[in-house]
């Protein structure tokens, strides 16, 4: 049973703030990783569990400072760094927290091994990370720059790591823990569970409005495509989900 | 015309000091790449060239002390990426100095995308090594450490990303920078060129004699399986191989 678990950038740091976390998030979310993942796996205490976080304060400002996006590009390397950088910084906080908590993470930099060819498909080739659960470690991934044929590196966002992750081990659940807690209809109020997007379409102003709802839509369209279920959630769920619980909304996806 | 270059650790770095660059050894290389990178290239000023990099003083006194080897894994997470870190802080100082000479230098950590299975066979995907190059782009890799089947994190040699490397590129051309100035027969002489392992077996000790002569035996072999020429040369050299001479030894391999 593989788990891949999105800790939004949102969540674990201060986005008002330049490289801050916000620790008492994240700290209250890494102990509720490292409780499921001590109680999971083939009785080892060694769950099979990977984590990617997105970039929240460490990346987005950084990228935004250089004018780099997911489509816009640099070829400009000490740039692409400085953005890398940041984010391994916040990784490396992730990582060694929970090693301060008895789980056994590894650090995963898309940079080195996420590329994209001219049309956006990402290429994320997964054996190292599969064979780190197999180990019994806790791979971490993160948001990151990466390398896009034509247009030099570009942000591959923490969400698009976890979808091609989800795809390629494959995994068996995921789950997004953001600071909602889950897709909100018209009224604000959490809706169960996706089947198609129509669904949602309405609460979500349609397929035009996907900067509108903060890419609530986008998000929901990619997961819906995902050949496994997928859980969002605000972080006050996410005992319930690593439980096995269906906290939030399910997107059921593939189910 | 791809080149992958190594640059051994025992030149970049003062071996007898745990974390200490030999400045001016690494200054020196370092321009050379930087001149050939920008004379390189299809007239844009980026020459296709990917450096490998070695531990030297920075990896080997972090495994040495955690007892981690190419065949001795630790499960334990911390172990591992300590040091992994190290040998990111070397990198960093690379690409940080080929930034200054104009390089576009990317950082490409081994423990992010290669693994081994349990009979030791390497897994290194490099499409996203491919994009930097074709990008215009200067991977920088390293030693590092790296997943196996069955064994945990053990040590990755810098000789084996560059033979994984020039593999599945493909490279035309690969060079190591090392302190010797080439394969050196009975008498300390640099030996030309070698086209099988016959012709140099006396001097180098015979294939049971790869510890004594500090693993030149088990490099030969190694190289001369790889379907492109390699160049063993000292640092003085560097320039000479980047401008297409042949110093040093030639490991004729698949020629």
């Amino acid at each position: 049973m593989t788990t891949v678990l999105k800790l939004g950038g949102s969540v674990i740091t201060n986005k008002d703030s330049p490289e801050t976390l916000d620790e008492t998030a994240l700290d209250s979310a890494l102990d509720a990783v490292a409780d499921a993942w001590q109680e999971g796996g083939d009785g080892d205490g060694r769950g099979d569990l990977a984590i990617v976080h997105g970039g929240g304060s460490f990346g987005h400002h950084h990228a935004a400072e250089r004018g780099v996006t997911a489509t816009e590009g640099t070829r400009n390397a000490r740039d692409a760094v400085a953005i890398h950088d940041a984010m391994s910084r916040l990784n490396r906080e992730v990582v060694g927290r929970l090693h301060d908590r008895g789980v056994d993470a590894l650090p995963v930099g898309a940079l080195s091994v996420a590329s994209r060819d001219a049309d956006g498909a990402l290429d994320l080739p997964t054996r190292g990370v599969e064979r780190m659960l197999a180990e019994g470690f806790c791979p971490v991934l993160h948001g990151d720059g990466a390398v896009q044929s034509g247009v030099g590196v570009t942000i591959l966002s923490g969400d698009d790591v976890v979808v091609a992750l989800a795809r390629s081990l494959p995994a068996d659940r995921v789950g997004l823990c953001s600071t909602v807690p889950g897709v909100l209809d018209g009224d604000g109020a959490v809706v169960d569970r996706i089947d198609r997007l129509s669904d949602v379409e309405g609460a979500l102003g349609g397929s035009d409005a996907t900067d509108v709802t903060g890419g609530m839509a986008g998000k929901v369209r990619t997961l819906l495509a995902l050949p496994v279920p997928a859980h969002v959630f605000g972080p006050d769920e996410l005992d319930a989900f690593l439980d096995g619980d269906s906290p939030g909304t399910l997107v059921a996806g593939g189910e």
